[in-house]
């Protein structure tokens, strides 16, 4: 995956909680980094996480998927890639790459299915219009 | 602290995503513990946690404090041993001490203090009555 | 997936510290209890994770996948199915299910894939022939 | 406790991990962001944690207080205050506290208590002057 390739990216530096006995990140950890590379994408290009709450509705993860490439290590900065495909009437998908910030090897890939619902139901809704605005003039292909 | 002056047990298994890369339980993960006794005490002798948030009314934690003795291992089975202290109009305190559940040593003391707030406005709120006589039942002087 | 198909079963209750601001289990708790009933399951049908550990073997997460079917709340009992399908000679996959214990409604299933690492160097190694042999006994067509 | 007084400052943004179902930042969190600030501030003042491994030596936490005095919502960003207090042979303690980094209200206060152990016997030893040096360079009086 080239980098190029990537509308949106974020780092975070491998937390001492974050790692297990196996003297390296919990993979369970990796969904937490997806997320912040999530909620910092939806701040940098469509308003932020809280203007969709703002609005009555959440968006709740449907599914996931991670292949792990190479362990992380306590204290090693990690560059998160992210970007938003497959936009619908009532879903989303994000795809993620997590690479070393100091060598650029990709430690990890995946991705992540999201679906609009409302927050007082938890049923599916439509995907606001000025989201899917948003998104679009971001994913733009050149 | 001698077993006996516990009103309140339960177990727990040293999960592998709460080990850190010291090859220990994390000690942010005793407090999760701590949680867990608290929760199932008020399950065992309150009606459950559930009952006070169907009255609009949340515990919030005040103040923590943990003693680390002794390092928890991955899958170490542990005895979470707890009672509530200190019982006022408007917060309460639990102690507790984890024993490894094979050899009874004690790993690690602490306790919490909890005041009871308004689930809307968070602001505190009296100790429901039934809340007091169920901790008073349980924890009556012999 | 009827449950007569799993070969393990173990159960956990939701913890307050594992929800989110959804007042739902966060997602990537779920791949903490995947690898919870992976643990029992190597307990209880393969000497323990520690005898794998004792050969200087470890396994490692290769891929995850998760699919989300209905929330978790807090302090409701769950149930979660395992069984180890797949077994190759440096690798092997887990399937899970996880069913709300009252209703025995499905609210999440996925799998995970595995190798087997040396301890040392983390390149793959064969897996050890009596965990191949522990696993076929379990999971052998009736 | 005036700003003025902290010799060290990072932030941290609340994750939706974080949070819990009374949505603010669960109580456990704040010992992860304590554990940020004390590994920043030995990268920042004393060569890093790791140059303490490289040594054969660990720290261990020996004791932890907080003090919650107002809740911290998702996305918000915090200002986490540190300074290395109480240094002695065999342990040192840290102090913090926890800023909203709009506001600057302080929402919560914290100690920690370590020892420094040897990796491998995990009994304690003796601090190694170079990190006496760096703290006491770091933290001494104007």
């Amino acid at each position: 995956m080239p980098t190029a390739d990537w509308s949106f990216a974020t780092e975070v530096t491998v937390r001492f909680a974050e790692t297990d006995a196996q003297g390296i990140a919990h993979h369970a950890v990796f969904l937490v980094w997806f997320e912040v590379a999530r909620v910092e994408y939806l701040t940098a290009h469509a308003g932020g996480y809280q203007r969709l709450r703002d609005e009555g509705i959440e968006s709740t993860v449907v599914e996931v998927d991670v292949r792990y490439l190479a362990p992380a290590r306590f204290d090693e900065r990690l560059v998160i890639h992210a970007r938003c495909v497959d936009v619908k009437r009532v879903s989303f998908r994000f795809e993620y790459a997590i690479e070393r910030a100091e060598t650029g090897e990709t430690i990890a890939e995946g991705w992540s299915l999201h679906s609009i619902v409302d927050s007082q139901t938890l049923r599916p809704v439509r995907m606001p219009a000025w989201l899917l605005e948003a998104i679009a003039a971001v994913e733009a292909p050149a």
